[in-house]
């Protein structure tokens, strides 16, 4: 089986019951998540062989992380132990008009201040098929980011396939450093994923005619920006998630896939959204698994879109929808049928 | 005041918190409710005098079951105390494109373990007008269905009506034997009832341009079906629900009831879905008390039809809205307001 | 800073979790809330001074009630204390076609057995610039509309501008009893503020082509009405809150303001509700908000109504949303994006 | 099988989660309860026949009491209908050295409005044997104790055995107030019910050398409270519970019961408190249980005070155990071991 | 590092909310528990490298409790998938007099219903040291007890230690049964551990002058019933847990543990119970631990007492300890203040 | 009326429920608190004017922080607004041998990184009678021991009452440090207080004769380290509190006050604890409020220690009691009662 492994940072998530505002009550639900870790997590639930590789405290909260991992399958064994805090991050559910809030307090995080020694990419990388990481890891800091870029440089080195999810995140750096650390980075990536944004944050390639706040998107647009990403950095395969925000309740959702043999287009979901955090990381878990598992472009982009769809009807950062039910609404049946 | 004999079974249900996963926390929320049951509550909400007929076990399970039942108004009397346990069934809500999960617990309950003499039909429709059961009941295994058989022998004698909810379930028996077993009861039913696959699954009627999966739905198949229903089985009418299932969290909701007069197709509901588990038994408890309160056909559709839609605003198997609630609906308001 | 002065009753408001009906499990949320209390939380919200004028009782009710208020920065040193409760409301969340259902337990609260002496509103209204009460107000009582008047008296004396939402409660007196002492209290008021409905039960002037329950509005008919307010009333600002309710969980939602210039209309909302509640008050504190920063007309109803909107997607009656976020949707991002 | 009639008001109690205090957060358990309703239950888990008689309102809160007491088994079909509360209680339970709050909010209750007309005890005593009332009844107003002198008259005709506790309330009503109407209606009563101190507040007749704050009791003091009692109102038995008040976490619990052949002593308890509440109440019912079994003085105030002893571990006003749970603690076994 | 084996069923475990009886609301805690699978939990948390073995279904339950297992650390690979049902109990927590009540719905379960060649203990026994079960793994049926012997035999061939609880249930089987197959069984055991009750009702081997109801121990009598099983079975070791039940909430707990070379009393702690499930399994697990850490038998009964008097203050059927809470209680702090 | 100041740290505190172990389930319970804030909270209750002083962060959980103390009555408007983070502490709550666990997440909070021109003391002194800190502040950092240095000096130069509670962590720093800062600083000290360990652990002064773990505390020992510390800081009063740590769920807790008058023990309490977190700040404002009402040595031990007695009884780290309780203890009765 193959085995797939996944660097960055899982935090502890604190959320508000239901539709509360953060600290409108006393009532917090603490799960944890981050963008690489729901991807293992979404692997592991496909019954892929997974690993995810960070530094976690020896606490309470360290313990709880690495347990909660391992309850959904990961191998938490490369996890390195030390530092002084899991990163914690605050995330308020929106509404209709009212968007999701999300209040980071990750600073100071254990694998924040990790330094190169605490990974050994020569061991971590045993037997591994595919490396997998996020714009998020080397955001976390100039210590990460040259762990990032090293830790490529290895996978590169041993044949292992490096998709990497351009994921930009304004609270943790400028777009004028994201595109240097990144543009060096996806030198190493063979398999680029991005969110509708994502492009041109890091890189200011931008998908013409699509205005993201009135929820037009122009698929042409896109071809524009594959094709530039192709040519400056050699992907071999570039995905997109398509979000069309209606609200923070209600969103079309689709994927688009490119490689050197055309653009395959899924088809779109209208979803009633439960939990919209981690949609774009069981994206590019169904994208991985797919392409492990051999489907060709189309299926791929229709397995990880509607994988994607799903997770939007799960709580928590977390993607738990089994293969039978990815593969259920692959095949048509997004009718929300009970089976009884 | 008329009285409604039911017979089947009654579960405990265990459903996690709102959209949460089966076991995704460590909080089940733990209610009662079964297909013949939840009609009975129904009808004791709507002022009607019901006794539900079933087996329950000598323990705080079933003791709570029947203190349930008692607590909305149904007459518990006449359940016979005795056997191993109450089956079980776990709920987990689906949310857009994850359709519900229904996982079945309820092998050796009470009731599939009652015999012939844990029930006396004569005691049992003393005083009785109508006797109400589910295509769930004679499922529950060979004893079961031969006592549904006994018991409508018993009814025909005396003069009750009978209705039956067809209520096909793949997880309790064949199509095959469903056939042969429901077949043989239809007999002697007056009032059957159905859900827009029940007639194909049972008597492998088919709706013609009926795709429930796409949501499309012909009521000129449904003439046909009725057609071939009332040849076959000589009902006095014959009640359809029309779900258009959009995905988990919407659905479309008419119903259609046939007798020898005509046709009657009611309005149809858009629905945000709640709860939608017992939307069919809702529908049949609106009809016979309609039936019951000498509505003309199409005043007991719409009765029936928007008893059920309001069903799915609420949580839990039973449908706990009042008779002043469905008739403003029924008279044209469902706009939600608040009355203050 | 300008100082708005709000004069009315708070509740203890008891809800069941979730979408479930009153009582169907033995938890309630419990938060407070009334028509004025809520403007005066919106206000401080938006970092304007105010207080609350109200009588509430010296026991562990009334204190909860003041420390809620003083939560949220509402100044609550005018409040006088005395008398026996504080009034309740249980508040039943609907969903699709069911609407929510509002169950008062409000008579005999200190507010509504106040006697004159309670309030000495020259001390009330030193350093105060506006004046708000709604409808609620007069119609607790015979004592209480009288305050009303006399407070009204004193404000416009002290040049300070007054404004009253209508907020018709039909459980609260008959609408003949309404339109007199209405009648009477409007002559003071400088800025009305009425939902699609108010105008019709107060004062029997009606929206023509307007049908409420069936969602449709004539934006011609308001213009009709406002005509006749400003005849009858010399008001020099009118503003309504234009609801259609699709059903309790999806409602349209726009705002029209009149003044001797003209007639405004704002963009119209669509809405996925989380409650409703206090969706006319927080209007009631974007308009007050918006003419104290010196908006214009058109920009006072866009963010009077963004205001409101955002309401509809916060648990409780309280506004809980920052001038950030109504701002951000005054210019036009309703897309419900995360911010990260 | 005996019939017991028992008359009072079943309150709505809310209740904070655990220990906290009122509205220390936003979560309250709502129950129902009330001296009279909680006799009734407590007779109906020991299998005796029983009825509530009091007056509630048509609304959502009226029919939860009344449902509620259903649910226990509880005959309902007595309670009139009407008015317009339902009286509420917030208890706050207490813990060590801090006792538990109650804040009643149960002025203008239905039942506290209800008249004469309300009540036809002919046909409210039909086949009754027993009536029991406490002396919160009476306190409730001069109607209700006229409507109870006259339920006494009417019962003494027809032979029924009344019972009363004598419960005094002085958030209700004053000592003298008291005296002067229980002693009238203490003419009817045939078996006194009190606790260590309502013989002393009631009628001023005290235990010598027992100070109920610091824990001491004695015996002997009582035994002349009881010879006063029996010789000023001829009462056929009088009981009482002694509760040694350690602290609000610890309590000392037994119970002593006198009639012309002697005095008679419970075993004590040293308890560990859940809710305290109602366990005068099961006291009561206890005994007329005892009573109605022909148990001997002896056996009778074993089991009341054992049957009381363990509703201190049950949360909420009902005292929820078994008949067989109370006899195995007769019988010596309370080391609360699991049976398995 | 060593490994340990276990063998038996798992169960959900489902609980109301605090002191709640069954039922008494609608929410249940859901976790899971088993005698085996709680000592394998307990020596995973203290770091031993260990197993559980038995057979679960395919379905949500199975896989919740097998998650559950793998979170805790134990190795879940040996357990055999399939079968119909997770068995349930259902567990309402006792509280002073009041005892827990435990309600078994377990019958029918998967390891139930298991056969010999559902497990190849040849293979499961590789690298294994251990192997530990309870007097309720044979309980559970004939199947089951045919397989734990045979088990046994492999284990004794193969010189892996053997330890046994003899845990006698008397809803799983008679007195009688138990010790025709536990004598049997008991010719493999090295280890013997037993509670105050178990030698009695399995062997009819009663310890002199302990009533366990009142609370009184005798040590002698633990002498003589030593000596008595050291005789019949050639145990190595045997230890006991001696339990006095002052109340469900009140306990004094000890152990002893006897060899050819004596007897070895530990410490005696009083303990306010916070949940008394499992407290044997800790102590079974704090046994094991002791003597694979070659701990002499005065430490290893310290360790033992301490580790399981600890569990009784945690939640559920995990005894949720680290190895240094237990070392700080052995070594004289028990005073639970807080390190800060 | 009297302004008291205090300085410190308020803290995010995240507690699991119940006994449940921290992340044992997915539920934490939200509060604030911190020691100088907790003494703010505690003398709002009790009437006394107080101002909180701190740095907190411009985000959710900042402001969250702020309302709370606002909510209790506190002046928040000498906080001043900025830096990163909110300081968080886990706490797990004991029970039985188990000790609670703290585990902090405090480093890089805005006070901790605050520096000198953050805080105008000639401003923040204004009106002000009293200065509280404790030896938590100065721990924070070089940079806060030195603002709090200079506090003093401002604070002795207007001639405010100082006082400081010594407050050891050693989570914070080690005791050579805490020797040298608190040597310092108590030189401007009047009012110091302390624990039973905190003398000995921050000027290495200790009791004789008294093992807190043992639980045996003698107070000729804690006149001697009285003795020790008015030789060398020249206090005008000493008080501690002394608690003996039967175990986490019992305690014996009592109060000593030390002038140059003489030596005044207060009565001692045995306490069932509900939460004993800020049971010392609770003393520490007992003690103030004591003082600033005049009350005699004998009087004020009594009051300070009847008031923290209680607020073991109080979830959360704030003393929720009134005034009339507490005088309600002092005088005798902790019976824990209902008063009704």
């Amino acid at each position: 089986m193959p085995r797939v492994i996944t660097f960055g940072e899982i935090m502890l998530r604190l959320s508000p019951e239901g539709f509360n505002r953060l600290f409108q009550n006393d009532k917090l639900c603490a799960t944890f998540g981050g963008a690489e870790s729901n991807v293992s997590v979404s692997l592991a639930n496909f019954g892929i062989n997974t690993a995810f590789v960070s530094k976690l405290p020896q606490n309470a909260i360290g313990e709880a992380a690495i347990k909660t991992m391992r309850y959904y399958g990961v191998d938490t064994s490369l996890i390195t132990r030390g530092g002084n805090r899991v990163g914690i991050y605050y995330l308020e559910k929106g509404a209709s008009q009212r968007g999701s809030v999300c209040v980071y307090d990750r600073s100071h995080s254990a694998i924040q201040e990790a330094c190169d020694s605490d990974f050994n990419w020569n061991d971590i990388f045993r037997d591994a098929d595919w490396f997998h990481f996020t714009g998020i890891t080397p955001a976390l800091g100039e210590n990460i980011s040259n762990i990032c870029k090293n830790a490529c440089k290895i996978a590169k080195d041993k044949g292992i396939t490096i998709s990497c999810d351009l994921n930009f995140r304004s609270k943790l750096w400028t777009k004028e450093k994201a595109k240097e650390v990144m543009t060096e980075i996806c030198n190493y990536v063979d398999i680029c994923i991005a969110n509708e944004e994502d492009a041109k944050n890091v890189f200011g390639i931008e998908a013409k005619n699509t205005d993201i706040y009135s929820g037009k998107i122009s698929i042409d647009g896109y071809k524009s920006v594959a094709k530039q990403l192709f040519d400056t950095f050699g992907f071999k395969k570039i995905a997109f998630t398509l979000r069309e925000s209606i609200s923070a309740s209600e969103n079309k959702w689709s994927g688009l896939l490119f490689d050197q043999s055309g653009c395959f287009l899924s088809k779109q979901y209208f979803i009633n959204i439960v939990d919209r955090v981690g949609g774009g990381d069981s994206f590019g878990a169904g994208l991985i698994y797919s392409l492990l598992s051999n489907k060709n472009n189309q299926d791929a982009i229709e397995f990880a879109t509607a994988a994607s769809a799903l997770k939007h009807s799960i709580e928590g950062d977390f993607n738990l929808v089994t293969l039978e039910e990815v593969n259920r609404l692959v095949n048509g049946d997004g009718s929300g049928r009970i089976q009884r």
